[in-house]
């Protein structure tokens, strides 16, 4: 299987795919518009792209993508984003003088430097891979970079300090897209097919000047006692009262319960786009 | 006034807090945390930042600022993100051999580069304003970058195109904080005040184990007709089950419908905090 991402190797996103496809042959893409293209053209099998993250919430570009596309989502996995300090082989903490890393990754690090490396330079880099590659490049004993344990494999770096984000409640979920024909299950490791219930996730457009609109389509899933995993609202700015929400919710839809809600919510609602469903994701790392 | 905002001068942010405090003085932090300390300490009279982009969602690491620390939202806008090609005085399209940006606004202006400037080399940067910063001061008129009007401004740098991201749809909604006594409109823009209805912002979790909890919490705006203009489920990752809610609403806390409907909140939910009152913003740019 060939495996569409966005990002370089070493990025956090590789983690991901080799958790839910530990086989696969992964292949950077340089946007998540041209994952989506590889595997919608069928040059690639699959796309795992991140949904959305604890600190930084959900991607709006790839719900869409996801309503623009006809892929289905297959499957899906929660990665836990840790940190490492990677310096080259035979460097130590003492000899580290500049810290290279993405401004998001250095801010959620910031209590570490501050105590372990308090005279450091930090230097921004544009991606976390990118700066592990620079210091692998450079071969300085006195640089270091902040990176996923993916980087240090592939730019052979060792890692000086593990897990040095403050918060350790920094998750990034992610989803594996397929062509609809395609086989759901194929090639997901073992853990990933053993485990969770099914759920399935769903796009919908309200109906316009439906007064309670909102609380209506939700009716239709209370009623059934159908639970609701995730709810959001996504204003269309320039358009007030105009929304579209992102649902996930307990259950296949070919469960009858759930196959009658989605009727149902057809009536009370502008329109429907189910995504997929897929058993939920363990949680990597 | 002093306006606290994450970022470097030039950055987008720093828009946002002129629109709604065209007279203030404005001082950048290095990080959402320490813009909310300077102004819970009284150092600072005010903080704008960024809660959700149209494309990249809710910025969760400020909802999460907001529930810690005891501060009010007292005003918000909405700030369309249009990207500029920059460069030294004199300087044209067709001098350009290289562009530096950050890679999302590299991605958002893909379209544009490979139409005019299809042979240029794209060189990733940490930060827009920090792009701007650079071509500014090696001064070759070779060399663009891609930032906002107020880089262009700040680092004296031209317009060589305007507005050239693929999607226009690009806003991110920023709100102003202050200190619980503070005078709400104190400093903000004729315009800011005299436009929107109040609406009501809040935080609440949901009592564990109770079925249809979410449709539970929604009814009480439902009976009582009060618009939603935002909701979204944050889950606890490793705790399934356990949410927090994002709410807007229509109305000021101090109207009697929604008096009701937060002491009728209350008696549903775990925990509610209200992060206050304020009028929808005018969308600038």
């Amino acid at each position: 299987m060939k495996i569409a991402f966005q990002g370089e190797i070493g990025a956090y996103s590789e983690e991901a795919v080799a958790g839910l496809y530990p086989l696969a042959e992964i292949v950077p893409q340089i946007s998540f518009e041209s994952a989506f293209d590889a595997v919608s053209s069928g040059k690639l099998d699959r796309a795992v792209l991140p949904i959305e993250n604890s600190l930084f919430g959900s991607v709006h570009q790839n719900y869409d993508l996801l309503s623009e596309h006809d892929l289905n989502i297959v499957a899906e996995i929660q990665l836990r984003i840790r940190h490492q300090l990677l310096a080259t082989e035979g460097s130590q903490l003492s000899d580290i003088r500049t810290v290279y890393s993405h401004p998001q990754a250095i801010g959620q690090c910031r209590t570490y430097l501050r105590e372990h490396l308090p005279n450091a330079e930090i230097i921004p880099a544009y991606d976390t891979a990118g700066a592990a590659k620079l210091v692998s490049q450079n071969g300085s004993s006195a640089s270091a970079a902040i990176a996923s344990r993916a980087a240090a494999t592939e730019y052979s770096l060792v890692t000086l300090a593990e897990d040095i984000e403050s918060n350790h409640a920094n998750f990034t979920r992610f989803l594996s897209l397929a062509r609809p024909d395609d086989e759901p299950e194929e090639g997901l490791s073992e853990e990933s097919i053993s485990t969770g219930n099914p759920k399935t996730s769903l796009l919908y457009a309200q109906r316009e000047n439906v007064p309670g609109g909102l609380f209506k389509s939700l009716a239709v899933f209370a009623l059934r006692d159908i639970d609701l995993y995730k709810i959001e609202s996504r204003p269309l700015v320039g358009s007030p009262g105009k929304y579209i929400f992102y649902l996930d919710l307990e259950g296949h839809q070919e469960d009858e319960r759930v196959k009658n809600a989605l009727h149902h919510l057809k009536e009370v609602a502008a329109s429907v786009k189910v995504l997929g469903s897929y058993r939920s994701g363990r949680i990597l790392g």
